[in-house]
Parts: structure tokens; C-alpha cells; sequence
């Protein structure tokens, strides 16, 4: 049976910043919406990019949003997963945003000139072990 | 770069029939939420099975979620994302639950007796090509 342990803070930020894809969740005016994005960290933020006229970018900004990355081995059930919880806010200007960032690629791939910022209000970490 | 098309409701459907791992997102009165969950699906629904005291379970029942499940790479931006918007519904009760759905392993672990169930409302997929 799998088995559920806290992330420290280290082991968190360890992962986040070794991270590549997540999945965002918000709330639109229909109810919770969750899509996958690709992201950064940096300097206790996590970073998006997506389109300006995307509906993500259109429902976000300014919002409450909550971004998971995990790696569950759906056989074992054995992995880790994360959550940060915080505020987004759309940078469009991209002066704005910090060269560390701007190398990020958006996952659906061309003309994605809307930056996001997710500044992480809290953040929690499981881990899943068998035992 | 990648490339978005729609999946066929039939490619959706068999992905969701041959899935094991998704993450679920809902709104809850501190904003919006987002775990990784097992699930099966059953006659157009998606199954969860979690605890009868999870903050989840508090407060999905009766509520709209929205439910992903994708294959994505992260280095190339090649895969698939399919999402599932419906409402959620506590079952209480174990034999209210198809003999199909019952082999569902909880993703952690023991004591998982509170079924989730989601009629699916819409259901999108979106295929990433690499062009």
C-alpha cells in the first residue's frame, strides 16, 4: 500500500526547478478549468507562456490559480506530487521578464508572446512510497 | 514546433478507457484546487475512490470538476491532452458502484472508501504533432 510523507521545502524547490510540465487550474465563469502547461521557477515564481488571446490568458490574470507537477508510477503508485497555490498576472511586456525565464518554450509550440507570472503563496509536496 | 489538432471522440475514449492517472481540479471557497487522482471510466462516467474525510470529498460533492489526463514529452511537446468537465457525485455506498469500476486502486493507498463519480459533460482532446 502506498503510503503519503510530506516534501520538505528543499525537496520541493528541487523539484519544481527541475520541473518541465505541469497542469494550472483556475475557475472561469463555467466552473474549473485545468490544462497542461510547460513552466520555469525563479525566484519563487513559476513562469508560463501561452498565447495573448488564449482563454487561459483571458481567465487568469489577476486570479487565483493552482499548479500541480507530480511523477506517479500508475502501477505502484509510488511518486511524488506538488501543488502551488498563488495569484497569476500576465507580464506583456517581455522587458518584464527575467532572462532566466525568457528560454522557457510554451508546450503547444508557436507564437506564444504572453508571459505569465504565478507568484506561490504557499506550496505543498507529497510523498507517495510503498510500504 | 508543436502542433494543436483535435482528437476523435473515439481516440478520446480509448485513452480514457486505457488510463490510469489524472489530475482533477475544483473550486473551493479558498479558490481553485488540483490533485493527481487514479481513476477508470464506466458508461461515459470517470470513477474516483478516495477518502470518506478528504478535504477533496468535502467538497466536490455535487460540484462541477474538471478532470485531465495527457501523454506529453516534455523535451519534444509531442502527445496528447484530453479533459472532462462534469459534475461530481459522492457515492456512499459500495454495492451503488458497477462491479467494473471496483477494481480501482486509490493512488494512495488504504483506507479509500468513498467513490467519486463523473458524468462527463464535455469532453475535448487536443493531439501535439511535432511539424
Amino acid at each position: 500500500m502506498a503510503h503519503l510523507t510530506d516534501l520538505t521545502d528543499a525537496e520541493i524547490w528541487t523539484q519544481l526547478e527541475s520541473g518541465a510540465l505541469a497542469r494550472i487550474a483556475w475557475t472561469a465563469s463555467s466552473g474549473p478549468q485545468i490544462l497542461p502547461v510547460n513552466f520555469v521557477t525563479h525566484d519563487g515564481a513559476v513562469w508560463l507562456r501561452t498565447t495573448a488571446h488564449s482563454s487561459m490568458a483571458d481567465q487568469i490574470d489577476e486570479s487565483p490559480v493552482a499548479i500541480e507537477i507530480d511523477d506517479i508510477d500508475p502501477a505502484t503508485h509510488v511518486g511524488w506530487s506538488i501543488v502551488v497555490h498563488g495569484r497569476a498576472e500576465a507580464i506583456y511586456h517581455e522587458s518584464d521578464v527575467p532572462e532566466e525565464v525568457t528560454s522557457l518554450r510554451a508546450w503547444a509550440g508557436d507564437h506564444r508572446p504572453l508571459w505569465i507570472r504565478v507568484s506561490a503563496d504557499t506550496v505543498t509536496g507529497k510523498r507517495l512510497t510503498s510500504q
